[in-house]
């Protein structure tokens, strides 16, 4: 297995790609070329044998690649063979809705629960997880080893929970929010911006529409 | 006015940012200096300055930059001064989330139905959105004039879904999919892939844990 280190940012983008092909041909296919992939998600070949090289396994001449092997150097690239649990906070619009989403768990995430400071919402359940008050997710999340945190509070108050969840041994922050967290080299930041992306969509439309 | 083509995408996508801190400040401000907004938002001053040159607003020395004038080049420039109406496809767990996360209003979008094949889903009302037959896809998209369309559809289904938006007449799709879609150069994509996202905070968090 190679270092994780050694694969690119746009190559673990691609995996999940890659991830719902292999276990879509599991159940069938024993061994699976680059062509077969690359024409099924519309990418070049050589980005997929590039792709395939770089997380480690090596395709047999006139064979293909091991299906199984794919599946399993994946899983363990990005972690998938672990389920990790995560908490959520702010469970406004975006965090129900993201509470709601089961498809977060066929990539190995499981939002055990949320945290909110509005006390009309704090004890309630929102699709089966439970909603703690903002204050107490220090001792929760430390006592529970959870290393992953979903931000989706109002952006006033992003950084300041960022830094709680932080203060709380949080590792990795999903950020869901627009705002640009300022956080040490060692906290683990990915974003998700909603705002910006339609922002993008809707500049473009306003200019073929002109 | 600058010409919209002259901004580039990754000043687009800061857009919403100023915006948020333009609308806050809005009521008791009337002019605002580029260091409170670098400041507020976490991002070099300089990056602010050339953001607010490139959409065509000048400030003023030592008095700062209009806020009116401010939201009012961005909303021209996004399109927000009229709101878009869009049509969601695929009623899964992403999409109900979609429909149900009233957040887009404020970005001047506006989901006016869905659209599914589940004939157990089609006629209902999800978060107050009417969802229709797929098969009307066509006819209710071209008579409404709708140019958005949010494909929230399994992977499977993308490619098929996306021709037949284009096929009604949408001219930019919000892929929520993850699949890379084939389309000609005159439609829009803009994607948001939540597993792509997730898979570069696993392999992250993947590599610090080792």
């Amino acid at each position: 297995m190679k270092e994780l280190t050694s694969v690119s940012v746009p190559t673990v983008r691609r995996l999940p790609l890659y991830m719902a092909i292999l276990k879509e041909i599991e159940p069938t296919t024993q061994y699976v070329s680059s062509t077969l992939i690359s024409d099924r998600l519309n990418l070049e070949q050589i980005q997929v044998r590039k792709d395939l090289a770089g997380i480690g396994v090596t395709g047999q001449p006139a064979v293909g690649f091991n299906v199984r092997e794919l599946i399993e150097a994946i899983e363990q690239l990005l972690g998938w063979d672990n389920m990790r649990d995560a908490i959520l906070v702010g469970t406004g619009n975006l965090g129900q809705a993201l509470l709601g989403y089961d498809g977060f768990a066929r990539y190995g995430l499981n939002i055990i629960a949320a945290f909110d400071s509005n006390p009309e919402i704090i004890g309630m359940k929102i699709h089966g997880k439970p909603v703690f008050d903002i204050e107490v997710l220090s001792s929760l999340t430390e006592r529970m080893h959870i290393q992953i945190g979903i931000l989706a509070v109002p952006s006033k108050v992003a950084q300041q929970v960022a830094d709680a969840l932080i203060e709380a041994g949080i590792h990795a922050i999903w950020n869901f929010t627009p705002v640009k967290l300022n956080v040490n080299n060692n906290i683990i930041v990915e974003q998700v911006d909603l705002a910006a992306s339609l922002a993008v969509l809707s500049s473009k439309l306003k200019a073929v529409n002109k």
